[in-house]
């Protein structure tokens, strides 16, 4: 899972007067690509609720390097750069897909929580998961 | 409350490469404004969720008139246009504060559900929000 | 093109505490649909740009059928349903890929401009154009 | 202008399926109260324009503490941290009005750059948008 990257297309409605991407929507962007990972790895959100498990945001960083346009076609990559015992952190890199540029990079911080949002030490809630985790963390490193 | 106007400003993220606000916000600021409707007459969410109600949106149309702009003032009117028995509808115009332009026109339709969301007869289901809302209407006639 | 129909999936971004996509944000995937509609038939935004045209959205509603939850992959098929000398109007059906149950239907209105948004009479300002929107209608009428 | 507190409520369309608002949009709000921020100090976006002067944001991080909800009062407060030659950075924190609770913080920085979106040494660019800056950070010392 190294290279994981989710492809995209920049909507109108994600533009805003500047004529590029609004940068709020990066932080939407990090947040489908995170999905679509961990939908590839086999744990996609229906998995998570069969686990009484949620990755609640507990914070996010974003750099903002260079601007997407209307209609260009974006490349996601993320990886798991981090994980402890009651959160985990994500790095995003954001390309153009067509001139390979890096317009975005950031990262988020997810606590580990039960349903009920109450945070768990993931390795005794669930090890299975916490093991698959340590494994993604290990692959992806660079 | 035949004369019901809520102000609101266009906000950065509200505009699109068009340099004018998107379409699909006006679609917010008319349940902004709804909400705030309900809140004057009395009838704020927190009162709904007591009467054990709700008030899904069922259909909307807006018509665009014209463009707001970032930073403008917006006021957006509304009222009640129509009680049934299970459904209602309201009406909307927004309007540039300063110049007294017409912006966009528009009305939803919204269904009389349980916090369940399924659909109740508002005059067994709660008699007083029913009288509420028929008395509203005739208030907002024109 | 009688059969156009876009696949995207419900973003978590695209709930709101009822657990079910908020209703603007149907008006966008109508917007993402009619993009893809147009990219698909030959005519996508950058082709407009060299035709020194656009097509801002003058009116739009929709009818909420039923509801589309986080992760669901939905179908939005359009057509377009009508084209006079100086607008056009498409219809939208959204419908859950697995099911197959409507949960959207609409339609929008678009008028025909030049780059500096003043209105043109299509059949004028671009014969060709013209001349493809009329095509199009007539193989998606049902 | 070292108590500058911005006043918002939270939008059913802020909220996501769980229930709160979803963590993309705080950073709309410290972007609403950066805007009335800098209104409040005399230069609102309209100045801006006169002054050849844009900032865009360069970065962005958010640390999410607690919840907010449907109809929640919010106060975001926000001061100038940092002025830099080509740069400058804001604080902001989000609580609830009713609770005090700390719910948000986070900081952003922006370039100085002329309309055109090309970096300016804003010393030279515009000295009194400078000094004004300079001395907000000052006034806005801890």
């Amino acid at each position: 899972m190294k290279d994981f990257k989710f492809e995209l297309r920049v909507q109108f409605f994600d533009t805003d007067k500047m004529q590029v991407v609004h940068h709020a929507n990066y932080i939407r962007y990090f947040e489908t690509a995170r999905t679509e990972y961990l939908r590839e790895v086999g744990f996609p959100y229906s998995e998570m609720e069969k686990h009484d498990f949620q990755m609640p945001v507990l914070g996010v960083n974003a750099k903002f390097k260079s601007s997407a346009f209307y209609d260009d076609v974006l490349l996601v990559s993320c990886r798991i750069s981090k994980v402890a015992h009651a959160s985990m952190e994500m790095e995003y890199v954001i390309i153009n897909k067509e001139t390979g540029q890096v317009l975005v990079t950031g990262n988020s911080k997810h606590g580990f929580t039960n349903r009920a949002l109450r945070p768990v030490a993931l390795k005794k809630h669930d090890p299975e998961i916490y093991e698959m985790f340590k494994a993604l963390y290990e692959a992806g490193k660079k």
